[in-house]
């Protein structure tokens, strides 16, 4: 009998065609055109569980677009483990920036192009494959496990919370392996510790029912002026959020985790640099990577009213609009912040207007992962074995819905377990994944399952 | 030999077949596939004239769309009347509100239905008929007559401030009659005696060269808020402009013009109620009319930047644009004024943005007729003596630039005596004229010439 190295290694190109395929289904969750390739991405994904030996299955339909469900128990005493992922797919325009079709995945220099390759079909396979690894060459898994696919991650996962309350029994477990994300290079390894949570709505200010002329500047009044006036009223000028409780329930900011973003600093600045940024802004109490990291922010995605055509329209719009998201630190509520927002705008608003809500989806809280968790070090013995190296602390001003909500409602942490490298272009044209770290990460599921099935 | 009464009593369907002609050619002016039709527009009007009896016709190119002019000179000694109005049209889209194609006229009830009914294809043929009316049946006018027909108009009239600059001895006139716009109804006569003028300028803020990822939100600037916060501080909380230098040539409000202006205020009050307006705003110190009539505005007419669809796209907008325009009140110069705006913006822009600016078309001096000019007094007794009622006045808060143009540049008045009504959905669809007026108002310009030649 090989050992699961060995199959790992002889089936690489079969791993790869697999991959291919997989990555030849459109399963964009946000277009309704391709609501039947979601769901083909499920069944794909199901098949794929059911062939690794992850006997138990279901396809479960979640009032949306439908998720993966699927375990295998070994024994009551061992520690069990839910893997989590999202079948789902970004849309793929502007389609004329592709350099290959976005649905033909292409093999070029040990990279695979195509959309989701990155984020995250190629992801979904590690723990499957590594599964069957152990499984056809030892008969049996070192921990319980359980999977958890979803098919809107792509679209703020608008049905997972609903589900996991409703599931709390099914998914009960010790941990959740997150593999969406990454663990850095094999030359910089990192372990993932903390994102940001958040809270959007959409407001639409109105003044009257119909564009008036701007003739009629002075007496009619003019939803764009409103609006600014609402929208410039949320921030002080030097950044500060003025909406009332905003920071009542963040934790001041520990120095560990100062210590840790200061280290992050000179990627942002990279990152700034190329893109032309000429100054940051925001609280002068904190710096900029600070403000990025653990500190809640206000931003605008969209502001939109009246007429954006060449040349001149003399008109005074009747509606203005404005998308507003927060990223949210640990102990905030998206839902208490979203009121707040409100409450303050309808405090705001000028006699001459009116305004109406949309909440945004894609609400979620922050999430910090303890450094010294159990499952931190068995990962950090992991990476050690097979970089040589010992792995550093990565944080994200960036969101992921499931791991503060599986935090709060089945009280486990999630470590992030990917191969997904930061620059590969995720939801942007000719993304692609390295095969080298699709391949390692394989390797690094196996040992992981085999770590936790000791510590947990 | 028929007097001119009888005369145009006698042509009534021919006038109204010509009008029909002349509607029938899309005109468009703001849209380069119109281009040639502009062009046709311009040669029906030219050969109208001449058929009428205005010897001197030129089509003269403008650098942009080409205008018509044409003169008749009767004699050194009699005073000389300048015509002004326009052969160009608005855009007819949305056309599926128009109830008949906006280029197929359709008569009903008394009304001619299209594109340019009102504004003003039917008052360009005003003085020419009445021209024609006194020629065939007097052999003689009592004026000499000049016409200054222009094809850009609903473009802002960009190339006539240059022209009529080079054109400065051709253009000489003891009074301009404007046949754009209308003279109140029957039984509520109205003579115009104010409009404002216009300035605007496009701005795009700028803070990076690409859109970024929200999560990054505290390190990255976000184009939106360095907009808002510019735009925001272009006026007071109660809506006083705070742009420097702003009101330094505005003169105070005339008593004259307080008691005129609150005189109109029913009108502005009917029209806010049917366009579900909750409040006026702006400053405290004026009534609403007041700001709308006679005090300078700044309003945005249009303003985006960022995601507008539906849902959510968790982006950080790398630029961010607004539409401002002002209306102007006399001694106001437009180009100051969109140099204190600049100035301002510069100023006030935060430290991480740049901006960048676009000058705006339709720039405009406000005018002001003298209510005790000759031409208003000559005006009032042909306006009692066809509808028994005396003349009331009335002022606009919009803007006909060719007035004030033509004041700087001649030192000549413009009245405005056309057909066109309030209600005339002009730059809508559905647009209209009363036929009633069209003919009405060839009588009253015969009426007008004569009275003209004796008080000039």
């Amino acid at each position: 009998m090989t050992d699961w190295k060995t199959h790992l290694e002889q089936h690489k190109d079969a791993y790869l065609e697999e991959l291919i395929e997989f990555l030849q289904i459109p399963s964009v969750s946000t277009l309704a055109a391709h609501r039947e390739d979601v769901r083909r991405a499920a069944k794909w994904t199901a098949n794929r569980l059911r062939r690794a030996g992850i006997e138990d299955v279901q396809i479960m339909e979640t009032g949306g677009h439908p998720l993966v469900y699927a375990e295998r128990i070994e024994s009551a005493d061992k520690p069990t483990i839910l893997f989590y992922g999202h079948f789902d797919v970004q849309p793929a325009e502007p389609l004329e920036l592709w350099t290959h079709p976005p649905f033909e995945p292409h093999v070029e220099d040990g990279r695979i192009y195509a959309r989701a390759a990155s984020d995250m079909k190629g992801n979904v396979l590690l723990p499957i494959t590594a599964c069957e690894a152990i499984l056809q060459t030892t008969g049996a898994l070192p921990v319980n496990v359980k999977f958890l696919i979803e098919g809107e991650e792509e679209i703020g996962s608008p049905s997972l919370g609903r589900f996991v309350a409703a599931h709390k029994d099914l998914l009960d477990c010790d941990l959740t392996v997150s593999a969406d994300g990454g663990i850095g290079s094999k030359e910089d390894p990192k372990i993932g510790i903390g994102n940001r949570g958040l809270a959007g709505i959409e407001v639409r200010v109105q003044t009257a029912n119909i564009d008036m002329h701007s003739g009629g500047g002075g007496f009619v009044p003019n939803a764009l002026h409103g609006l600014i006036s609402i929208l410039n009223s949320l921030r002080d000028e030097e950044g500060r959020i003025l909406v009332e409780g905003f920071y009542d329930d963040v934790e001041p900011v520990r120095e560990q985790e100062r210590a840790l973003v200061s280290e992050l600093a000179a990627g942002y600045e990279r990152t700034a640099e190329a893109a032309g940024i000429r100054a940051s802004f925001g609280e002068p109490e904190y710096s900029p990577t600070e403000r990025a990291l653990v500190r809640p922010t206000l931003e605008l995605n969209g502001v939109w009213g009246g007429f954006q055509g060449d040349g001149i329209k003399t008109v005074i719009p009747h509606e203005a609009f404005a998308k507003i998201t927060c990223r949210l630190v640990p102990n905030q509520d998206p839902a208490v912040i979203r009121e707040q927002v409100k409450a303050h705008i309808r405090r705001v608003t000028p006699e001459y207007a009116s305004v109406t809500f949309t909440d945004l989806p894609g609400e979620a809280f922050a999430y910090r992962l303890p450094s010294d968790d159990k499952s931190v070090d068995a990962l950090q013995r992991v990476l050690l074995e097979t970089t040589g190296k010992q792995a550093g602390f990565g944080m994200s001003g960036g969101t992921v819905p499931v791991m503060g909500l599986l935090q709060r409602a089945l009280g486990v942490q999630t470590v992030t377990v990917g191969a997904s490298g930061e620059d590969e272009r995720a939801h942007a044209p000719n993304e692609f994944l390295r095969l080298e770290n699709f391949y390692r990460l394989q390797e690094i599921y196996c040992l992981y399952l085999t770590e936790l099935a000791a510590v947990l």
